[in-house]
């Protein structure tokens, strides 16, 4: 494992994957679990997609109440969870070279190393994607806006409890934090990129 | 590993415990390597009195430029740098009910999971060890003071690249920060917690 | 002026005025004023029941792209723009013992003294007032909500450009942040700070 | 009173005074009052200098206890307070386009609009003044060392209650914040600028 930094981003652009990693075993699960199931798959061409734009991953993820910081327990544990937690984690587990970073709250950038990380990549546009469209996306959207990050918020790329809430918060990402919320097909990571 | 909260810190005590696990590799380091290893010394004398009092322990190291938030990973590679580095890990590895929060800057609280920790601990009271006395110990009890925690700084317990910067920071740290700064043979753990 | 901290807040409340004092002449701002004007006469009647219980006003103001900390032009400024905007300054102007925080951005706790004040307030419940619903009151609520505070955001007391969005706002901060939504035909103030 | 950001810092740089406009009532004030109004006379001679090379001042104080948000009021009860704050103040007082951020704790850079005023000024580069050299200067250079500003922070332009222990904070600026401690006979605010 290695996830030093290299080289800057393409096009000034990271690709971020919010609480994808997740024993999806809160109460109202059963709630969300169809709705993340695709969307990782919709994560996974993107990744696919940043990949081959030289658009580095960092997965931003919940610490599930366990203040270890390890990545490889933390994935583990993940895995033991259920078959959805586990396909999940098979189709989008983190490479050596991605950045991994715990959050013990909503937002990615509360109290976690990503506003040290984003600098150094020469980071200034995040394409957000994960779950839940309505709560850790839509509060690391906030935090960014407010940072002068350029957001984009692929629909296919987040789910919800609620597929109403996630239109809402879309709406308010657009509206209120200037994202861009095209879907997939109208904009490629590599457009994205080219636009940077 | 666990690193769960389940109690509350005795006496609001924590033992900090800044940036040992480390590959001390850096040009200068033969400056700090004897005093580091001495301040090793009694930084484990004060993690077993802790033990004994209930008072949790958290380690706020340095990510060594590497994003990939595994503790795992990180320790290996610190015991493989060289022997002095291996040494101090053998002695302060830290156990499974430990806490480990990964700073990417000198303070332990910039850019951290530290501040939501701390809070979820009930712990207000920080006892601040490690290395470098005038670097990331001073900045993280400047960032301890201004957030109102109550600090003691073992002089015994900290180290710096050069003595006389060593008792510099620490007379700064009890004149500007509050910090009291007696050593171990006037003050023990469990006074500190009665204390509280 | 003087705005000195003299006691605890009661119930541990403070009442929070987002953004009223302001200029209204953004290039949407016909869409929210009738809106915003309403939200104000609500707001009066909040800080009435919230001094005869002893709850402080804490006015958390955006800056209007003018840095020089001076509440008193700022207020000026803002009474000469229009006669809306004069209106609700004529109703809502802070007193001398008011709080005043000036804001950067969009929430009331990025990059603002508000992160101190209120725990010296003893503030751990906040009742949030003001405008955009959608935008400066929700990123508001969302910071809120990771530093664990209580939130009462009172549908009476806030606007935005669409009811729509506003509506939308108040379900996500019900679901997403735990606040209670409650309008005032079925909460007090009293209430609120009974319940503490 | 203006203070609108009409074009970026020349040279990247900002000239910041903190804690200049004091009552210097507290306990211990005799020790700094001397050092204190001789360091008023290096930081105005810096002003006219910034002012003369496009460098903008920003005047970095606290609050005073008290939570108005209003630089007027700040200034006229500082000015009453006694005949050496009111000479730093009649030397030293901010002008109209001067740039004015409040501060409720000891760093310039914890919870006050500083983080989001320099990005927006185009201020990478920080020459840093005030009082008291080994506290609120000490601090601010520690954030903005982790903040990756680089600084200048000329001797004569600081002040603490004790020689020893400024001439200690500035060693550890020196050695631990990267920052440049020149006096003003070996560099102006011209040269800085020019190297930037």
């Amino acid at each position: 494992m290695d996830a030093t930094i290299t080289e800057p981003a393409a096009g000034g652009t990271a690709l971020v994957i919010i609480d994808m990693i997740n024993r999806l075993d809160f109460e109202d699960a059963p709630d969300i679990i169809a709705a993340a199931e695709e969307a990782a798959q919709a994560i996974r061409r993107l990744r696919d997609a940043a990949d081959a734009c030289g658009v580095p991953a960092i997965y931003v993820n919940d610490n599930g109440g366990k203040w270890h910081s390890d990545r490889s327990a933390l994935i583990e544990e993940v895995r033991g969870a259920n078959p959805v937690a586990r396909r999940i984690v098979d189709l989008l587990a983190p490479r050596e070279q991605d950045y991994f970073v715990i959050k013990p709250q909503f937002s990615g950038f509360y109290a976690t190393n990503l506003p040290v990380l984003l600098p150094r990549l020469g980071a200034s546009r995040l394409i957000l994607t994960g779950i839940a469209a309505d709560i850790c996306v839509l509060f690391t959207a906030a935090d960014a806006h407010m940072r002068e990050y350029d957001l984009w918020v692929p629909p296919e790329g987040v789910a919800s409890f609620d597929a109403r809430r996630t239109n809402w918060a879309l709406e308010i990402m657009a509206k209120s934090m200037a994202a861009d919320t095209r879907g997939l097909d109208s904009q490629s990571v590599a457009d994205w990129v080219a636009a940077g």
